[in-house]
């Protein structure tokens, strides 16, 4: 007998603030046959704290894949525990069974997704649900405008050379710095030198209990910041431009 | 006796499927006094159509401030309408009233919000609630990672000049181009002579009925396309980069 195989489906729950899911997101999560995330050491998931109501309020307990993920720069580690949980993964949608994995922000934005997605995009159907990112969450936390009209908008991000960094904060009207955490002072000197230190604003955490903003950058100390931290850069008076 | 002011509050509607509201959005506006949105010359509202259900929900009906906003480039006309509509706002926002503003996608990115912000947000609390943008929901759609590890990304828009559409090219490794459709001809050689035409894909009308994708742009006409439509450029193999 022929079994259909499971469909891979990422969704993404948001940065932080459980109201942030979607309908669609909160509608496949309630109703899951497998539910899969990263966990760190201590077998905590981010994306499964945020997305938990959506859980609880399921009928029947889906069954869970947590996919422990070392935080360190070393990308083999990394590589291996994709390789792994795939696997696992991969072991479920054979048996017909769809599998959900959860994402902070958005899956393909920066999103662990992706690394599963590709080891499994050639043998199971993939689909994606995308989700509300940082860089939407912080904007709307600033209450400030991205972008507007003509002006032109990136994402660069702290493992970014110090030439790219300026070149970006040269030729864009508004960016966003995303994982900023490790390279925080070097950003900080990087502004300085662009001349954009007053367009610039800090978060860290954003939407969670531990939300900090930062309007006046120059208050920051010159150490390191969290994982989950980000320059937003915008001209304060898009008005006059 | 003072009446505390309303609030103005910037809502995200999502690109154009229901189910990409956040449950956010649809409790705000499930229990909206007073709603507003833009609308075309004959009173239709994109945004205040893709929330129908969540407005049918409410169990008082709301009011409403279509604001009419003339599809033209004439920006005098178009900063007209915000005045009116802002003046109309306002005078609910004095009552007590909080005001909801729907906008496509995301408020503070592209979003005609960002107009009535920069005239109300002197005199009263504005908040914003973020949405999905057509960027995210574009990636979902194609099941194309947008950035991974040390990727930059730009977005970029048709109203843009050639050498600015020609340095993001040749910068990022994943772009995208919103209001693609007047510059679609202009788009196309662009990319052709950056040599990123097998790197990009072209929608339009993404999560709508009419949603189309072209995933080989070669096969689209040198003519003009619907101002909702976009090209996303990245790379195709992000592993072996």
């Amino acid at each position: 007998m022929n079994v259909v195989k499971g469909r891979f489906i990422g969704v993404g729950v948001g940065p932080g603030d459980p109201e942030l899911l979607t309908v669609k997101a909160w509608r496949l999560i309630q109703s899951a046959d497998v539910l899969s995330f990263l966990t760190n050491e201590r077998g905590d998931s981010q994306a499964r704290s945020i997305a938990i109501d959506a859980i609880d309020a399921a009928t029947s307990l889906p069954k869970e894949i947590p996919i422990y993920m070392p935080m360190l720069n070393e990308r083999s580690l990394a590589n291996k525990a994709y390789d792994k949980g795939a696997e696992r993964i991969a072991k479920k949608l054979e048996k017909g069974l769809d599998v959900i994995f959860l994402c902070e922000g958005d899956p393909l934005f920066y999103g662990s997704f992706s690394y599963l997605l590709e080891r499994l995009e050639d043998s199971f159907e993939c689909q994606v649900v995308p989700g509300i990112t940082s860089v939407n969450a912080a904007a709307a936390t600033l209450v400030q405008p991205l972008t507007m009209l003509k002006e032109s908008f990136a994402v660069i991000n702290g493992r970014h050379s110090d030439e790219q960094i300026l070149a970006a904060l040269a030729q864009h009207d508004s960016l966003v710095i995303m994982k900023a955490g490790q390279a925080r002072s070097r950003i900080l000197t990087l502004l300085e030198q662009a001349g954009r230190t007053a367009d610039a604003q800090y978060l860290e955490y954003i939407g969670r209990d531990n939300q900090q903003v930062v309007a006046d950058v120059t208050e920051l100390d010159l150490d390191h910041g969290p994982y989950f931290s980000l320059f937003v850069i915008a001209p304060h008076d898009h008005r006059q431009r």
